[in-house]
């Protein structure tokens, strides 16, 4: 990816978001033709089936495989947090990033039962983005060298990427995305987050609804969104998946905060997530609403809500399970088994 | 379990019913406190804990483990087949063993996968149960056989068991029991099975009207309803998941045809199935019904309809996921990372 990212402004993203290759569909159909021959009731594996022909899609090959997941978890800092939006001091991030690096989160158990690797990038997070109640969370070039720095966690010949995030104050930041490019009230954005109580609650229903008042951007202008209201760690989730798209990488959406990274891509361009599944549905409430209008069914309903990633590289099992079925199950030639004694219906 | 079944009837069935052991509350909150000092907000991998909470109370750990996963897979025919109820010929019974043990199966790849064994038990696959439109399927002597020959597939020390079956039918004999112990309309408990054409779900829908009109059983006399309607590898889920009980073992209950098997002990005794979990909600219309009744939200969703203890055996890397992290993840005091700025709400 690196050299087709010549310079950190929105003029390139633009530029990338318009040349977005299409999937493979002969790879696809290849999948669906031995699917109706293996073992089987047409179509009873049911999403499994769907997602073996959605990684052959983005694979392109006809013989799906996981073999190298890789999970990728973004870490920003945010001056929001400063507005008492969150539970945990904005300490936290940085303390969180220690601990994945030495192995104690949930992500890192999860990466070794996939067998998967983990790779953690921190933004600057010395240097928190400013609070956007207030003034635009970045400049147009902080937030495309994120987006850039997101682009470059892409490496070629990656089997799936999992994508997540780490950030104290960025389920508001998601919040303050999805009311911008959605409407609605701010109210139905807003979830507790790490566990908030009634008047951070509050608090953050009042910060959402003032920065998108202040700073007036929707829908038609989805990378000004991000600038004004995401983090660092979003913009470069937006890169990664971005980026993904064009090295032909099928990505796992984490939460709420990725989805929100997702659906600024998805407002540039609406076939811009076609190579992404949303791994699971977050117990924030804004996560549901993010889904149905960037038009995706989270694979798994866990009522998880914890992010880095977490919920993205639990997929990452699942779609482990489809392609094992898919190509190690017999053909009823192969296995010698009846046909249905009529077509099924 | 084996010294505990001393005779095929219904009586010995209902004294172990009556003598069901409880689950160990001390490991559940052994649990339920570390999980409070796992480096996470409280309660944000939302089922995953409260799947480890669960398998504490009834491995009895307070450190639980999926070293051992264990599935097994109950076969048996159905003579109401012969009434052309489902798209394949009986025949496919027989011949899906015969594949499970040659390794082609979905389920099998799906064992692999989670690192699990695999036993498949026949029932008299050459003795199919009586066609219940016309008659009971099974004598009492015929039915407390097949519990009992389901008792013997819990070992000792079994960290979970995966129940599934395989049987041409089953789903009309599902059908049969949801309705016969649960009421509504008949048609409202059946779906397309392995997906039968309009004129086979006529008649489908008509034999499980005819068979509860004729047998006249229903919530009070659970072990009746499972006699009349039910099937061989059904009994033995029933059996299966009585036995595990009884030796502490957590289970997994699979689709529509398992969960159908369970509900028969769900109301001969209200907490029947507290060591239970039903692994996927399955395509099947009914199966939602079913878990409504018997109090339970399914772990997966997936759209599967296949049988055979795929989605359990699927759900087993859901439960190692739970178990990885529980163990695995670092506290709060020893990755030093702060707690809430003020109580979690």
């Amino acid at each position: 990816m690196t050299d087709q990212i010549v310079a950190a402004n929105f003029g390139e993203i633009l530029s990338l978001l318009a040349r977005m290759p299409e999937g493979d569909r002969a790879a696809a159909a290849a999948v669906e033709s031995r699917q109706a021959e293996l073992t089987k009731p047409p179509g009873s594996l049911g999403r499994l089936e769907e997602l073996v022909a959605w990684l052959a899609t983005w694979q392109g090959r006809i013989v799906p495989r996981i073999e190298r997941p890789h999970t990728a978890v973004f870490a920003g800092n945010h001056g929001v947090a400063d507005r008492g939006v969150s539970a945990y001091p904005a300490a936290v991030t940085e303390q969180m990033v220690k601990n994945f690096i030495d192995g104690g989160a949930a992500v890192n158990q999860l990466c070794v039962l996939a067998d998967g690797d983990l790779r953690v990038y921190e933004m600057a997070l010395d240097e928190p983005t400013r609070d956007f109640t207030a003034e635009p969370a970045m400049t147009e070039e902080e937030c495309a060298t994120a987006m850039c720095y997101g682009m470059m966690a892409v490496e070629p010949g990656l089997d799936v990427l999992a994508v997540g995030e780490m950030g104290i104050g960025n389920t508001t930041s998601a919040a303050a995305i999805g009311h911008a490019l959605y409407g609605g009230a701010p109210a139905d954005w807003v979830g507790r987050g790490t566990g908030i109580d009634d008047a951070r609650l509050e608090r953050k229903v009042e910060a959402v609804r003032q920065a998108v008042a202040l700073h007036g951007v929707g829908a038609g202008q989805p990378l000004e969104v991000l600038r004004c209201l995401g983090g660092r760690e979003i913009a470069a989730i937006s890169g990664a998946i971005l980026a993904a798209r064009m090295a032909g990488t099928p990505v796992l959406i984490d939460g709420f905060a990725a989805t929100a990274a997702a659906a600024v891509l998805h407002a540039a361009a609406d076939h811009a997530l076609d190579h992404c599944q949303v791994a699971h549905l977050s117990a924030e409430p804004g996560h549901r609403r993010l889904n149905e209008e960037i038009g995706k069914r989270a694979i798994l309903d866990l009522d998880m809500r914890l992010g880095e990633a977490s919920g993205a590289t639990l997929a990452i099992l699942i779609l482990k399970a489809a392609v094992a079925c898919h190509n190690g199950m017999a053909t009823f030639a192969e296995a010698g088994i009846s046909g249905p004694s009529d077509p099924p219906g």
